[in-house]
């Protein structure tokens, strides 16, 4: 069956949440959002692109940053709601410099910092 | 730090998208939201606890099906708008009795499936 980006759940403000995870060990890198078009540029291109919230543009990812995230797999959830990315990723994912955004865990009802800023 | 889970950011309608991942294979499983008290619930009672957007209503996950999530690490990303829960899940986490809700891939503008009903 041919792939058709408008086929996808999108919100109210035509959004779809996307999952990136590192394609080599499967850590969970990241969680943004892409619209459609968003979608399609990342199929055409191979580089992941999410749509940025807060600057209301495209979000290639790593474009200024170099830390860049090539498309190795592309897969949507069961409710078409949901998108994951399979991605080989260039230096940290966090804007913090950290390899992934989900650095702080909750242990026995403490905050407790898993990974620091790479160098 | 002692976490708060007021602390977290939800959208507008009181929820946070969380992710959950099979703590032993790193399989991405699913997405679905939860609200502050669903994430209060998962922490105390270590049973992943959703809000079910359809049904208005906590979700325990598994708590119909037995295919329940236990928790084996909370954790949340840098902007605290999204959840990374790694689970011991037992059996299909899909509604469609499948592992992963993320069973379909996007390959060379095609819709592929990657994977099979549990039997």
């Amino acid at each position: 069956m041919p792939f058709d980006a408008d086929s996808l759940k999108y919100n109210e403000n035509g959004l779809i949440p996307a999952i990136a995870q590192d394609a080599e060990n499967g850590d969970v890198l990241m969680m943004a959002w892409m619209n459609a078009e968003a979608v399609r540029k990342t199929l055409e291109t191979g580089r992941v692109t999410y749509w940025s919230r807060s600057r209301q543009s495209f979000w290639v990812k790593g474009e200024s940053s170099g830390h860049v995230q090539e498309l190795v797999e592309f897969t949507f959830d069961c409710d078409c709601d949901c998108i994951l990315v399979k991605v080989r990723q260039t230096g940290p994912a966090c804007h913090t410099n950290r390899r992934s955004c989900f650095y702080r865990a909750v242990r026995g009802a403490e905050v407790v910092e898993l990974m620091q800023p790479e160098v």
